[in-house]
């Protein structure tokens, strides 16, 4: 294994170029045609690498990229979920590189898509190509690579229901989320899911001058930022109603399992640059990411945001804002409750439009799996620690579903760190990470 | 007059389309050679219409465009002001014609600038070629146009203070008000003050995946709205400690007064398309916009706007934040109780910063005044009913500025409605309403 991957890493790393070369991102339509030409060269990759089998196939939406190597009918299946769409990159006067020129510096890759997704999937092609190539596959091993996971993955639960048997796996097997730190690796066994809904918040039916009108006429900005302000109580808690119902109460033994994750908040602070964090009151940060929902502004704008001034009271104000949920939460049910308590405190003089985006559930897999077992013996080997059991605070909705119709958990086998900045200017991904995690992947099917 | 006016119109709308022709916006520093191009424009119109000196004078900021022609060191001054600058154009989209290509259709000028101010300092211009033409001429008259007003006057006044003698003069003639109706035709006798203000919060030092962060670290998009929420209390009152110190109460006599100007609360809310106004406890429209002050957000903006869905948490949010004030209140110190108030209330886990823009004095005109009659009488004559004495809720800060460096009042006679959207989309500025401002300027030189 040392010797294939040190002999193929120039080539390895020329061809995970060639993926991040292409600006795939999937939330503007101007990136269509990209689209179609990352998923056309995944194909090429994963035939390449031995599959003997390799799509890609229309859905709805963006293209799916489906692929397999089929051993025997009684070996346990494997089914690579990975994304190869990428977040926007704005705003991009902040990147010191080209995000879609990757380069090599500091001994990480920096591009948009380095970590998430293209880099973590990437991983999972050549370790497969590797147990071809070496006559060391004893799985049935498949791949779904779907290009819309940035921006909710509207088409990929349906695609995959009306192709139940293709897909038909014993286990998911993902890289798409980070570990704890680069010493102290972990295994995700737990998301959060999610809600992202957006307000429009209209006063007059045109912008007026705000000497003339300010004072009497309700501004439209001003009501947007009372409601978004009374959304979160004085304890941290969100003020929806019936927001809590489903939130399971973790066990003082379960808080206890997840307090022994190794954890430093004065270097969480220092690393993100805040003084001191808050939240809900009665938790801790881990707790807060991990075992809590949260409700957060994404965006918001309205008015003149130019330079200078401008004396206007406007007519919209707008807000995207999205509800983290803990398992057992409803994806639907929030977003419902959601639009019930915006709709039911409508300011005074102002009309309220609740737009509904994407969501999903989240969910957790058992620390006792096989599979769960086979990725810890294997980090474990790589790393030289066992890997912590963790709970994610981000969500791939996606999954969720996938679990659900196909009746197969999903494992998070992720090598990001939060350096990486996945959703952020300067996204970049260790070369170390990528190294360690080609060699965990392997040793996972030597394990399982 | 009527006869000159009627013989001479097509031409003045020439004249008055090669101003509204040039983007003159103040705010945009790409337009500064248009500035100079208006500025050019508008001293070639006023040696045409009879003046014996014009000139464009350099300031720390665009040009001035002086002008006068004087009769009589005994008569009395008259000092036009007015400004060429127009406010930005965005949403672009909403224009029915290009802001820059004026046409006629409805019985009006469409055009940024139709009204504010081009169209109303060119009635000025106007008025004084016919007293010239017709050797009516009694007073010594003086223009100053200036091409800031827009963006708050930042080099008028310490020019005006380095041209005390040129500026010399008893009053200051200014048309860039609005009237009540086009049926009830009236007269500015106070304007509000203003002081303009930004805050940025800043929270992590770089955008954060919410899946990973929300829920723990603070979101500055949601401080930002919590901090804007306590700006205003349950009572529609500003909470700024000390806001209302100055302000003077008006006793019940002079509410009255206020209240005999016609006002229907239903067509104002038609008018702008509400259902309902909202603001300061116990006081009217007309006194909630005129005699009271009031603090809008006139911009705000972070996080991810474009169209879709981004999981992100920010690391910067902005609000542009202006405060109409009333006479008595000093804008200076009102934007330091502002920055001491932000300062002293900052949440946990972000960093403000509060930056200043400009700001201006409100200022009061004796009714008494025989300038204020003579503008009466011309009007009575020309609208066939007396004008009402109104406040008016918008701000000319230059003004104060103006009236305390020269000694002089100043006189505000708006022709414009409030259908012109000034500030807006779509300005425009009623034929009707040009060829009554002709005359009535005219006649005011005539009863003054």
């Amino acid at each position: 294994m040392e010797k294939y991957y040190a002999e193929n890493r120039e080539r390895f790393l020329n061809e995970l170029f060639s993926l991040l070369e292409i600006p795939s991102i999937s939330s503007d339509p101007a990136h269509k045609e990209d689209m179609h030409r990352c998923a056309a060269r995944l194909k090429e990759l994963l035939l390449a690498a031995g599959a003997d089998k390799a799509e890609v196939c229309p859905t709805e939406g963006h293209p799916v990229v489906f692929a397999q190597r089929l051993t025997d009918p009684k070996a346990p299946t494997i089914l690579v979920y990975g994304h190869y769409d990428v977040q926007p990159v704005d705003p991009i006067e902040l990147w010191k590189s080209d995000p879609f020129k990757p380069e090599i510096r500091e001994d990480a890759i920096w591009a948009r898509g380095a970590n998430d997704d293209k880099g973590q999937a990437f991983m999972h092609i050549k370790a497969f190509e590797y147990l071809v190539a070496k006559g060391l596959q004893r799985h049935n091993i498949k791949f779904i690579l779907e290009g819309e996971e940035e921006i909710g993955s509207p088409s990929l639960a349906k695609w995959a229901s009306e192709h139940k048997d293709l897909l038909a796996c014993d286990i998911m097997l993902v890289s798409d989320t980070t570990m704890l730190d680069e010493k102290v690796p972990s295994i995700n066994c737990g998301m959060r899911g999610l809600s992202y809904m957006e307000i429009e918040v209209t006063g007059p039916d045109k912008d007026l001058h705000s000497g003339h009108y300010g004072g009497a006429v309700v501004n439209p900005i001003n009501a947007l930022c009372g409601i978004v302000d009374r959304l979160i109580d004085e304890n941290g808690r969100v003020t929806i109603e019936g927001f809590y119902d489903d939130v399971v109460e973790l066990s003082a033994s379960d808080r206890e399992q997840l307090a022994r994750a190794p954890f430093n908040q004065e270097e969480y602070n220092a690393n993100i640059g805040i003084s001191e964090v808050d939240g809900e009151k009665g938790y801790s940060t881990l707790e807060r990411t991990g075992i809590r929902p949260s409700l957060d502004v994404n965006g918001i704008w309205g008015g003149f945001t130019g330079v200078g001034s401008k004396t206007v009271l406007p007519s919209v104000a707008h807000a995207k804002i999205s509800m983290r949920l803990v398992p057992n939460q409803d994806s639907e049910k929030i977003s419902q409750l959601f639009e019930k308590h915006i709709l039911a405190h409508v300011p005074k003089g102002v009309k309220v439009k609740v737009i509904h985006h994407h969501g999903g559930n989240g969910f957790l897999i058992p620390i006792s799996s096989p599979a769960y077992k086979a990725a810890s013996r294997a980090m474990t080997e790589v790393y030289g620690i066992e890997p912590v059991p963790s709970r994610g605070g981000g969500s791939i909705p996606v999954l969720a579903d996938m679990q659900r119709i196909l009746d197969a958990d999903p494992l998070l086998m992720g090598f990001g760190l939060e350096r990486d900045c996945i959703h952020s200017p300067n996204e970049s991904y260790l070369l170390s990470q990528f190294d360690k995690g080609l060699r965990s992947i392997a040793l996972f099917y030597k394990y399982f």
